[in-house]
């Protein structure tokens, strides 16, 4: 019990983190738990690319190691968001969607090449791998839904915390635990966890399209990463499956109930916290709203504004309401907005969701968003663009807390049905209030947890007592292929055995019949 | 918020709940939450049948309800557990052997009887059930080991929260989480998480041994009792499945990893507590030990004594060591007993195991000694006797912290050699060391989170968001076999229709050939 103290004086005295993000939107979950490290006393060091468009170079919270990058994905990403947006609307033709299909193929062939390209010049710069090495790290925390932090944390022999949502076979779930395709929709699938026959058959191809996509598209740029750099080899799937906990931005009263693991720690809504007081403009526009109260409108950051027409459309109901609005809204302002609608570039959603004006969410589906709208407890009207947005909502829905309306069939009429649905049958209220008790009621909040799994890893140089070894069978030992193919084979064997004794009395019998006879 | 608040404050006012316990040394594990819910000012009702040998009928903890029963499988028990030593012994012919397999299976199959009767006499008593619907329970809380609670919660229409080591068909798991039996050794297979192909052939055949008794010998009864009170049926395994919450008596400090669901809780360690000081002759015992320190045996609660001649082997070995010995010994005091050795009937296992002095734990290996030596940190050697025990202490050894003896093989050499290498290698009180710096190092206490998902269930009124309800689909859709059938039939057909085109090509070319040749 001494050392035990000792260990965990030590962890308080600040552990050493090294931070191998993703950019972008991911980087936003990342910060959260950079900042809980930070104030527990860690040091953390946040590797970056020199074009990464968030993540900021100084801060008061770790130390940056620049490594530079050349390769720029954001235009082809521009024009991919407009194509989805195109589909959703129905506009586009088989082949083009063949097309971008394949475009996004080497989208994500050309990002993951990225993240590899990042880690081999690391690997290059002996004097940087030194630093590195002298730091003693404690941790690699990693996203990998970009793998390089994987690649690095196995170079360095340091134990990995995975941050995680998205791996590149789809949800993080998918490499970690059991998960039988007969419940488990496979992400982008739309589908629930009750699925049709024919739903299930699909779900079947479409994880066979994930399967191939891991294995020419993107394994490919790890494996001669490890082939470089790695005498023994290594391959990716089996470094990430080697992790020793997985925080993972997601939790039951959000997901579908679903097979996990040991070393899986959910901090979904790790991000959410009680309101604070709005600017005082924004509070006295909220509370001019009176009885009818307030509407809260943001499609993320990643759409810089809806097609002109249909925002069109929907300025036009909102203008009819007897509700405030508050829009974030990018594009130029619609013709037919209210007096009754205010359009921010910028808004303090938490605040506003946690508001007790506050209505109802008319969101695009993003994790965090709907993870907020679930902490609060305010009804989501949902309009899903891409990637998982569909699916998030999906679940909101299935629960009774959202309605979806699909691009493709938004217009003045819909919109206003819906929405008056979400904002006047109190069932939508009542189950997305139930969801917030059901998410608050926690042993330890959701934060709490992951930091303290992060520096468990710390006190006891990882967590392989939570973590199974199973990855390590070939497949068809894993899932007892041979071991039924053995017992078929004899079961098999004793049958014909059997028959031919049988048969062997049989003729022996008609033989001697016939000898008698003649 | 508000609601939420009321709702928790009505918990903290105390909630109602309905225990339907096992008896024996499952009482021993459900009392030590009872005590915890009572502590936390909930009412508990007992369900107590008249024979009960450990219930005790008068408590300040809880209310009981008698009901009276007249089956007691007491007098198998004691001969099977002494063939059970004989097995162990290699005393057994094959044929004694299966002989005492079919009594065991009666032996289950009449336990089993007799909690379905215990139920259908609960049922019939119109007054009985009156007053169980009358208290409005918040949920019942039972040991599925006999699954005469769970008919009952069912019968009640209650939220369920099980108290579980072991189902009808083996460890808890089985009938919740996924478990590949391909590196999750069947209960009593004594193999480890890593298996050859053969231990794997034979993990598969004691799976399908367990298949057979839940189908064969426990399964009828309570589909006797289902068809009897239940209109619209009802099958026991699915019943089971259905529980609220899983509060498992295990943790991965102990147990190999394995794949688990969102609402299984694991408690293992939860009757664990720090040491209080020993009576004051013990005390004088053990510090009369000197550097030399303590010796810790007990063989549990459940076998009267060893058989003679293996106590004599033991005795005698202890009697030459420099150490201290406290032995727990019911039988007669054998005659090579030395001057450092005190037999006792009863002791304060806990606080002496907790004791700076004590060095070594001569164990049986049942699953509360295991986890208390996991607590303390002691080093173990093992002799197991029957059930799980050699299954414990296997999980032990794998992680270095135990030798297991098993019977066949004591003698006086053998016991002397075990225990030296686990008093004097510095491996196994390390390894222990170890096991106890993991287990301690939770984020919340065993007993504690077992406690909040008890009343979680209460403030909910169960825990639906975190049961996969995956279970009510047929296996061969849960295991996704019509998808796969479906799929290769259609591979199968284009192949077979690719074959026909080709044929009917080359026969047209065949035949213009033929033709142009006549």
């Amino acid at each position: 019990t001494v050392l035990f103290f000792c260990l965990q004086i030590n962890c308080c005295l600040g552990g050493n983190v090294l931070v191998f993000p993703v950019d972008g939107s991911h980087w936003v979950n990342m910060k959260v738990l950079i900042e809980g490290l930070h104030a527990r006393g860690h040091n953390l060091t946040v590797i970056r690319p020199t074009s990464s468009w968030y993540i900021t170079e100084k801060s008061h919270l770790y130390t940056t190691i620049l490594v530079s990058d050349d390769v720029n994905t954001g235009d082809f990403f521009t024009r991919y968001l407009d194509i989805l947006m195109d589909i959703q609307k129905g506009e586009v033709s088989p082949l083009q969607f063949l097309t971008i299909q394949l475009e996004f193929f080497y989208m994500i062939s050309r990002a993951h090449q990225h993240t590899c390209d990042m880690v081999a010049r690391i690997i290059e710069d002996k004097e940087l791998i030194k630093r590195l090495l002298d730091e003693k790290y404690d941790l690699v925390l990693t996203d990998p839904a970009m793998a390089g932090g994987v690649v690095l944390a196995h170079y360095l022999k340091l134990p990995l915390v995975m941050n995680v949502r998205w791996i590149t076979s789809g949800e993080g779930h998918f490499a970690v635990a059991p998960s039988p395709l007969s419940y488990i929709p496979v992400p982008g699938s739309g589908y629930s966890d009750r699925m049709t026959f024919i739903q299930r058959v699909k779900n079947m191809l479409f994880y066979s399209i994930i399967l191939v996509q891991d294995r020419f598209v993107v394994g490919p740029h790890y494996k001669a990463l490890c082939d470089k750099y790695f005498d023994e080899g290594c391959d990716i799937v089996t470094l990430i499956q080697s992790a020793d906990i997985w925080l993972m931005r997601l939790d039951f009263v959000f997901d579908f109930p679903r097979p996990t693991m040991p070393n899986v720690i959910y901090m979904g809504g790790f991000q959410c916290k009680p309101s604070k007081p709005l600017p005082e403009d924004l509070e006295a526009f909220v509370q001019s709203a009176g009885e009818h109260g307030v509407i809260v409108m943001s499609l993320g950051t990643l759409v810089n504004g809806l097609p002109m027409y249909v925002a069109e459309e929907i300025a036009a109901v909102f203008a009819k309401l007897p509700q405030k609005v508050i829009w974030r809204h990018l594009g130029d302002s619609p013709s037919t907005l209210g007096n009754n609608t205010r359009l921010v570039t910028w808004m303090p959603q938490n605040d506003l969701l946690g508001h007790p004006q506050t209505k109802a969410f008319v969101a695009h589906g993003g994790t965090n968003g709907v993870q907020e709208a679930i902490y609060h407890g305010i009804p989501v009207l949902g309009i899903p663009l891409f990637f998982d947005q569909f699916d998030n909502l999906l679940r909101l829905q299935e629960r009774g807390g959202a309605l979806i309306l699909e691009l493709s069939k938004l217009s003045g009429h819909t919109f206003h049905e819906t929405l008056q649905q979400v904002l006047h049958n109190p069932a939508y209220r009542s189950n997305m209030q139930r969801l917030s008790r059901l998410h608050r009621d926690q042993p330890t909040k959701p934060l709490d947890r992951a930091l303290f799994w992060v520096e468990f890893v710390m006190r006891h140089k990882g967590a392989a007592h939570l973590r199974s070894e199973s990855f390590r069978m070939p497949w068809y030992s894993y899932h007892s292929v041979d071991v039924l193919l053995v017992l078929l084979s004899m079961v098999l064997l004793l049958v014909l055995a059997a028959v031919a004794a049988v048969r062997y009395v049989c003729c022996g019998m008609c033989w001697k019949g016939k000898v008698k006879r003649e």
